[in-house]
């Protein structure tokens, strides 16, 4: 029997220990397994040779307290492994450590960058005809990896998104003015999170009229032309603003303080890209205009956990490991979509290297006409993601959580 | 039989709406009331004859969607009624309404001003020997009422911070590096809900050291002494900043951004306190720093709603109609605290002359004695508030609510 090492790397998210507890429960339960390890801090702990014994979590109320803990229960860290060909000390140093330690399988939570050491770690030992199983599990709430039909972490962010957004529009409305409420959402190039604005519309209130993606060219005129249109009809309106939209040279608006100031827009653009849209705003068209930047909580607020992700995060961890268990390595587990309406999915294994570095954007056929929209084939993709609310223990008021 | 109206004014809560349940209630049951009316935008809209009939929540399913609807169901508005002497037409044309719509019964919603206005009409009344019984029911997040224990709204926005910083915490330890968290709170003159933050501390962790309240004089150099002996020995840690910090000559910190700039604060300043805070920190120590306001969300999310604040609104809603029905006016229903432990209160009844444009701010037994804490004795106090969730309803991954 050989020990099996977990860690979690990139940013956090609400589901990325459900991930963790799936990985772990199907670990503990094996006869191929010996050990269960966490590497604190990714795999700058693991070279440090910091780990943590999950044994703790054979106890299904801590493994129920876990998946419903925000933020990476492992801690994180950022680390790129260098290119294999001229760094051969830091794998051999890695897979010594792998020996030391009796490490048979390794499994790695994380986004892009962490496919990336999967690819590498996985590719190294081929190379040298080491038998150490290596896992990918994706999380992140940018939805933006190859391959699967979506991330866990990304329906939980979605869900708080749409919940903000709803709750927003209704605070908004309550006095008997025109109003515009700018919310800045999280996604450097894809605009996954971003269009989950459009879930906050249903059949009693449709908020949201503009959505600025990162896919998409800002087009200041154009922009404001919109707005000036959509209040014609309406007393309030939401704005949802991606952080990541830049103009047509290329340029993040958010970054672009010194240009706009030169427009007039003086001091308040550098509160980030929705102060700056407020601004547009505010300097063309007369209307009470202020903005909200969802900032951390977009992806630690576990109150807005949906149970699809919390569901599917446990799955992918669990039956990620179970295929690394049954001789795999090298593969990321994700999802492929069987269907939205019913909504069905299955889990699929796919080689880390169609994968790694590369970013998945919204395609053009969820993107409406305008630029400034989404269409409804992105509401039939994104409302499953979001649906349904876990039964979550809180302790004191608050809700209950596990610490290393 | 006569009928009844009621309204909602100031800023918007979670719970306000939980209060409108209560008093609708009581009054579609009530065999001395007639019609139930609901006036739009509060006294502006009621002056404008602008009303809503209720007579649908006598359905028990909508009552319960209005209860978790966030923001004010009727609207709202901010008009402070002038002063009796002098202004005599605009009580002529209020009760004259009264008499055309056969109001005998009128309850406001509210905090400060609009228990002003329950005053100045009741008293008004009284005058002129008209039978009209006004009732006020208290609602702010800021718990800044005379007489009552707390206001219902306080809980659940409390709730909200306590959970926010619980989870920010968690967002903010994973990487290896020391990291402090500036979260803006709102509380313009008293700090109840900056106080909240407190909450966020238990056995497990406690990320919250330094509150920084507006009933304390803001020391900047006393704030940077202990910024500096916290991160000694901790990685991480949140303050808690109260938008109404003043320094002091009594100026708002967060409108001194010339003053910091002369210091080398520069633009960056304008974002309000929490971002000056920031600057403050980044200035004087070398530790990685963010600062993020809560902003609308801490008084709209619904996710947040305690158990506590959802049924307490109610019943004082209930009950405070139930004791105008019995012939009593010019009064505001509250709480009176039996015991904190177990957690029990009755309600009261007070004279509104008693409560109207009174602030009531933190005590001084409840601030630690280096102006930058709270004691336990604002923990025995707070934590009953935020306690219990209620069983919210969803739809399609969103909380229902009810609309106009």
């Amino acid at each position: 029997m050989e020990n099996l090492i977990v860690g979690q790397s990139g940013g956090p998210t609400v589901a990325i220990n459900s991930s963790l507890a799936g990985v772990v429960k199907k670990a503990l339960e094996s006869d191929k397994v010996d050990k269960v390890y966490g590497m604190i801090n990714g795999i700058d702990g693991f070279m440090k040779e910091e780990f943590v014994d999950m044994s703790r979590f054979v106890s299904e109320e801590r493994l129920n307290l876990l998946k419903q803990t925000p933020s990476s229960f492992l801690g994180s860290c950022r680390r790129k492994l260098p290119e294999i060909e001229g760094n051969e000390e830091v794998y051999n140093k890695i897979f010594e450590l792998f020996k030391k330690y009796n490490i048979g399988y390794f499994v790695y939570i994380g986004g892009n960058d962490s496919m990336d050491t999967v690819k590498k770690l996985s590719l190294y030992g081929k190379e040298k005809g080491i038998n150490v199983n290596i896992a990918g599990i994706p999380k992140t709430i940018d939805n933006d990896l190859a391959v699967t039909d979506h991330t866990p972490g990304y329906g939980s962010a979605a869900k708080y998104v749409a919940n903000s957004i709803r709750q927003l529009a209704m605070d908004t409305s309550v006095y008997n003015m025109k109003s515009i409420v700018v919310t800045e959402i999280m996604g450097r190039n894809a605009g996954w999170l971003t269009a989950a604005a459009a879930l906050a519309n249903c059949d009693k209130i449709t908020p949201v009229d503009i959505i600025l993606l990162p896919e998409v060219v800002f087009d200041k005129d154009k922009f404001i032309d919109r707005v000036k249109d959509v209040i014609k009809t309406k007393n309030s309106s939401i704005i949802a603003v991606s952080e990541g939209i830049k103009d047509k040279n290329g340029k993040y608006i958010g970054e672009s303080a010194a240009t706009l100031m030169e427009d007039g827009f003086s001091h308040a653009a550098l509160g980030g890209v929705g102060k700056i849209i407020e601004h547009i705003i505010k300097e063309n068209i007369p209307i009470k205009t202020r903005s909200i930047e969802f900032s951390t909580m977009q992806r630690c607020s576990a109150q807005n956990i949906s149970l699809c992700d919390y569901e599917e995060a446990f799955k992918v961890g669990f039956e990620g490991t179970e295929h690394m268990l049954d001789g795999n390595t090298g593969f990321m587990a994700g999802f492929e979509r069987i269907s939205d309406n019913p909504y069905r999915i299955k889990t699929i294994f796919e080689d880390v290297c169609k994968i790694a570095n590369i970013e998945k954007l919204i395609p053009d056929f969820m993107i409406g006409e305008d630029g400034m929209s989404v269409t409804d084939k992105y509401i039939e993709y994104g409302r499953p993601l979001i649906e349904g609310e876990p039964d979550l223990i809180y302790k004191d008021g608050i809700l209950d959580f596990e610490i290393r």
